[in-house]
């Protein structure tokens, strides 16, 4: 459904770059915040980190496209003084500003809330950072995969795998992103409600370790010598399992399911098996249960098998590579992932969420570096010489 | 900082259960929001399904404590008559419904947006469903593993590993739950701003396969022929790296940090090697980068390794195994990590956000079964004898 989105009328100045930060701008962008991308002079270090781009569109790597569409960019040195006076007269005008810079660097740009909030208190300022100041690692670097290795994400794939490994995304930036878009949307409604902006801290590891332990803490939460790690997703077994043709991936944690599960399999004297009969059973016998369901699966075609398991209303789907999901037709039936109208061959994704009232705003594609740079000054009321001196253009003005 | 949270005033209606759900809501929760928990007369199923509950406190698994806690709870049975009527006060004093049932469950109690905006439209109500509407799994069940398989997480993993693998969390409820409650809050600023509520559908699959997506669409991005996955992520090399005593975790990807790296490891020279001059280079010979970095490693000690990365300004930071993590001092200083006041013996986790204007309300321990009954009925203005019809506790009376 095409509108404005939930956001519209709220202008963030998005001073992130690379993952964490544009992950949270880009869930505001999607949902109707104008998003003003500010980019030092080299760009978003993210347009040529994030993989090959394509001829004619330099700048635009596969990534870099992904985390910053509906966005619009200007580039500003915010070192110089001419660049921090145009950064400071577009937080006069902003609801939110979002930085995932290091508290010694927001401060040498004069870019600290106790700076913005003297001419913009209703402002909510956003600072992404490694770590919560204070403590020992305070104003440390912080990068996914020091963060993934710090907070037990590289761990947790100990204990399943036996090796500590990452995971196969960028895991920590991209979660604490959108943790950190949350948490702006927390502080604009406190706003709206009471006329006050604030200062927002979000740091990666303590959001990132939390998520870890929520899961994992186990019974340590109750007992000094407990044992951490959920077992339920611990164990070996807990994957997609092999059928006859692929791979399939099923879910039977309530009773009925299980006692569907036996039917579905032709093994139903196992209903009334004390190790599988409740919830707890199967728990202290997770071994038992799912090398018993693994063996089964391997008799029939995944196909098969999520036929007969739905009758049996057994949760099951297919497992997909990375390749077949293109082609799934629940994704490209929701628009999710679509074909981009006018570009000559381009794959792009969509905000997945719908709301009825407000509607999304249509979506745009990433900026250029700088794309908006001319239209935005011009907003701010600079002339056509200033915006020339201050884009670097006298020479063509 | 204590204080009330960015969302004192919000009363939210929870009738989730398992993971997805109470993840959304526990974030606006520990924001200050009123998060009635509406569980069956069996229990959200998390209390038996999260591990083993302490002796004497039924009901209260480990995981289940960690992603409920500041919230209240309430049994009622929607299915009954007068379940339904104290359903329907609640909603019309709420500002949010959340609720992860199927749309058909939905419908037979009643509490369809349609039916709820009717006696409260400012309601912001928020579905978590497996799949957009409309597509053809509409009304599929949708459990984690289930999502894992479809939206191409397990196929990153197997990009990783050579096997289909799920991740070792709750990922995809876990991700989308706050992917929900940021969606919720983005409403909430709309109905601040205009007056209006409206529902929102978060659809689990089509999130998580644009989480995945939007990192390894890659070269396919531009090209119907090019290469999923992100070299970078999915090479075998990128891993924690062992050191003489352990693993350490190093994030080199700037061409200062990777000066800095060979400049740390005695070998300058590598410096002007083309391989490794810039982004590019780096990225089209990652084998060789990362091969590099984990031999060199194997030299000296962790804490030697973080202490002369550091003094060459690379990124570093130890691995930590998840027993280690505990006792981390950054975790433990910030109190995202803390042994709960008054408890025989329990830790607990805290938000780990900041917010300098409203701060965050005291926490309070997941509520147990039930627990607050009472007192929300009589919010509600039911006397006496009615909240003990309703409880059940006529008996008792």
């Amino acid at each position: 459904m095409s509108g404005k989105g939930p956001l519209a009328g709220i202008r963030v100045l998005d001073a992130t770059g690379v993952i964490v930060g544009p992950t949270s701008t880009l869930l505001l962008a999607e949902q109707g915040a104008d998003v003003i991308k500010v980019e030092p002079p080299e760009g978003d270090l993210m347009r040529k980190l994030g993989g090959k781009a394509p001829a004619g569109k330099p700048g635009m790597s596969p990534k870099f496209t992904h985390f910053n569409r509906n966005k619009r960019s200007i580039m500003l040195d915010l070192k110089s003084p001419q660049g921090r006076e145009v950064m400071l007269r577009l937080a006069a005008t902003s609801d939110v500003f979002v930085s995932n810079m290091r508290p010694r660097a927001l401060k040498s740009l004069g870019l600290t809330w106790e700076a913005l909030s003297a001419i913009n208190p209703k402002l909510v300022h956003c600072t992404i950072a490694g770590f919560a100041t204070g403590g020992p690692y305070d104003g440390a670097p912080a990068y996914d995969t020091i963060i993934q290795g710090l907070s037990g994400v590289a761990a947790c794939n100990e204990a399943m795998l036996g090796e500590p490994r990452f995971a196969p995304f960028v895991l920590t930036d991209h979660i604490v992103g959108i943790i950190a878009a949350q948490a702006i949307c927390a502080a604009l409604v406190a706003r709206e409600r009471s006329g006050e902006g604030q200062a927002i801290e979000v740091p990666m590891f303590e959001n990132a370790a939390a998520f870890v332990l929520s899961e994992h803490l186990g019974q340590r939460t109750f007992d000094p010598e407990g044992t951490m790690g959920d077992p339920r997703i611990m164990t070996p077994d807990a994957r997609p399992m092999r059928t006859k043709d692929g791979y399939i991936c099923v879910s039977a944690n309530t009773d009925a399911q299980a006692r569907g599960f036996f039917e579905a399999i032709g093994r139903p004297e196992l209903k009334d098996d004390p190790r599988f009969k409740d919830v707890p059973a199967r728990l202290a016998h997770v071994k038992d249960y799912f090398g018993l369901r693994a063996q089964a699966l391997q008799e029939r075609t995944t196909a098969e098998w999520v036929e007969l398991l739905r009758r049996h209303d057994v949760p099951a789907m297919p497992y997909h590579t990375l390749t077949s999901l293109l082609d799934d037709p629940q994704l490209r039936g929701s628009g999710t992932l679509t074909r981009e109208d006018g570009e000559d061959w381009m794959l792009g994704l969509r905000h997945a969420n719908r709301y009825s009232g407000s509607g999304l705003p249509p979506s745009r594609l990433a900026p250029r570096q700088g794309e908006h740079g001319e239209e935005i000054l011009a907003e701010l009321g600079y002339d056509a010489a200033e915006r020339a001196r201050i884009l670097g253009k006298e020479s063509a003005a």
